[in-house]
């Protein structure tokens, strides 16, 4: 099996904008997911002492390898996802409880699933017991196959209207019969806490406008950035995909972030010529191993979003997941790189409860 | 004089969203202007066959010069933007005649006009005057300097519901006592021929989404590569300069026709490395004659938006104007080139009349 997919929420109709350079298979079930979801931007409001200070050029930074998953060669510091997120979660713990203490308000996440996909009820679980760990109250609402439009509008309708929700997920994919616009339409901007509304995008494009929500999963790559104090203004920074849910909005974050962005895509011509160039890549299209660590500028960071399974006969599974980046090449060249696993992965549902967290202190103006 | 200045209508506070290379000085007065204005993305509504066709590589090209500017050496066609918007405005007065013919009704365009800056006034009588020579119905609201923001939002509101008028344009600036995100978020979406909505620049950003107005400097330069038959699709595309009229919708426009797309900006080190692997380049940061003949690729296609007045001891007035690329050297390296004036400028007016007549279409439901 050498399959590519990447994995926001199984979602095929979603996952596939993130796949110019390959054609998309069926929902691969179980394992590790990117999840859809959102927060405000240039909010960071955890404040936390970077993990280590990174150099972008590796040869100005001889600090020791962590977690070298790549054998005697590598140089780049394992940008460590899974701990970020750990860190964050518990960020957002204390914030929930001081909050609740302060002005009796706990923050609240409704989710909605409409009917019986296996791989959905898993990520609302998911999204579930992730609330339940950080203090966030969770709604859940789950309707039949079979229903309407209307019927689930309405659900949308009375969580819009109830002061106790701060923010709405409608897990996706939505049956057939759904335009998914017009149901994802009728979420309250203020609630919109995957990001994915015209109007959050618009003003994430924007100079001087601020959206409400940025979506999780370029938040999770960009606080990945801030925590490993990665310098991004005036770099030269690549982003790999264009997909609305990863790649478009990484961009205009990396470019309100004063970086020189480069977009990469299923039309590009010679993409390792331009990925040679940056400083910073994000990588979001759902190819494994796609980025050689010849396409890579020594010293460069890459934040590698694809989670792709591919064909192993060691693992009991069958099979093991990899990223976009070729990551024992590019642990060689780079001056440090996330893993996948453990990498983006993390940080997406982190961000989910951050943008949950964010959209209640701001319905009660708390700081 | 060497100041350097993009003729926004003269807005000081449009303008400087485009200057991030150069202070910006006082508005000049007088002169070219390129206008705030707006149009639907990827609809056509004029058809007509390509002026001639360009190949983005010269060598390709030999075809003869037309208006050579820049003595024997050059090679580039130039891109007459001034023939195009006259084609563009004769195209839209038998648009509005049709209409007119068909089912009664007359496209219409409101301006709100307040204070008594006299560049200003001029901006808003050569849009009065573009709209009464295709046919299109004028509506001007003229207000004193100290009107209050709800004064001129309720003029807003009447146009609104005003089913004669099918776009309304605030002209800017604004008495600085006003809000003006205030003012323009006022102004109905449907109505919003400016195309500056988040929500416009959102759909314009996302993939499957379709804003309804386009920022009309950037349409028109889009417009031109189109007329020009300058393929798009699988090119390297620099746009220089990331203003939320010109620059960042720009680069949204390229990408949405599969250009690859890098934006360079006051804070990119060596713009002239990347500007060197451009197919395409959009300029537009008001710096004159920054872009200098060894910044490009041989056969690259310039579109140069920078008005930008320069002394000249020569002309009457004691300046010309030039863009932001040298002219002259680019003659000798590109394969088409826009003049300064005469390139984009006499686009942007002819795409707001596009975008009030595909208003009054859409709002019609008129083919």
């Amino acid at each position: 099996m050498s399959s590519s997919l990447v994995f926001i929420d199984s979602s095929t109709s979603t996952a596939s904008h993130l796949l110019p350079f390959s054609r998309i298979t069926t929902p691969f079930n179980g394992a590790v997911s990117l999840r859809r979801s959102v927060g405000p931007l240039n909010v960071r409001p955890f404040v936390l002492s970077p993990l280590r200070t990174l150099s972008v050029n590796s040869s100005n930074n001889p600090s020791p390898v962590i977690n070298d998953k790549s054998g005697g060669e590598a140089s780049a510091k394992v940008i460590d996802g899974k701990m970020v997120a750990k860190q964050i979660r518990d960020e957002i713990t204390a914030e929930v409880l001081k909050m609740k203490e302060a002005i009796g308000v706990v923050p609240g996440l409704a989710v909605i699933l409409v009917g019986d996909r296996k791989d959905s009820a898993t990520y609302v679980r998911n999204k579930k017991k992730a609330c339940e760990s950080v203090g966030i109250n969770s709604f859940e609402v789950r309707l039949p196959e079979d229903s309407t439009e209307q019927e689930v509008i309405k659900f949308i309708s009375e969580f819009n209207n109830d002061p106790s929700v701060h923010g709405i997920l409608v897990q996706l994919p939505l049956p057939s019969h759904m335009d998914e616009q017009n149901v994802l339409n009728a979420v309250d901007i203020e609630k919109d806490v995957d990001g994915f509304h015209p109007l959050n995008i618009g003003r994430l494009a924007m100079r001087g406008r601020d959206p409400l929500f940025v979506p999780c999963t370029p938040k999770g790559c960009i606080e990945l950035l801030h925590r490993y104090a990665v310098e991004i203004k005036g770099k030269r920074a690549v982003v790999i995909g264009r997909s609305n849910i990863v790649g478009m909005p990484a961009a205009l974050l990396l470019q309100r972030e004063d970086a020189t962005v480069s977009i990469v895509h299923s039309r590009t011509k010679n993409p390792e010529e331009i990925v040679k160039h940056a400083d910073i890549i994000i990588s979001a299209v759902g190819q494994p191993n796609m980025v050689r660590g010849s396409w890579l500028k020594p010293g460069a960071v890459v934040i590698d979003v694809g989670i792709n399974p591919v064909e192993d006969a060691k693992s009991p599974r069958g099979y093991k997941l990899v990223g976009d980046v070729c990551y024992e090449e590019a642990c060689k060249v780079a001056s440090a790189v996330t893993p996948v696993p453990g990498g983006v992965g993390p940080m997406t549902i982190a961000m989910l409860l951050s943008n949950t967290l964010s959209s209640a202190k701001r319905t009660h103006n708390f700081q």
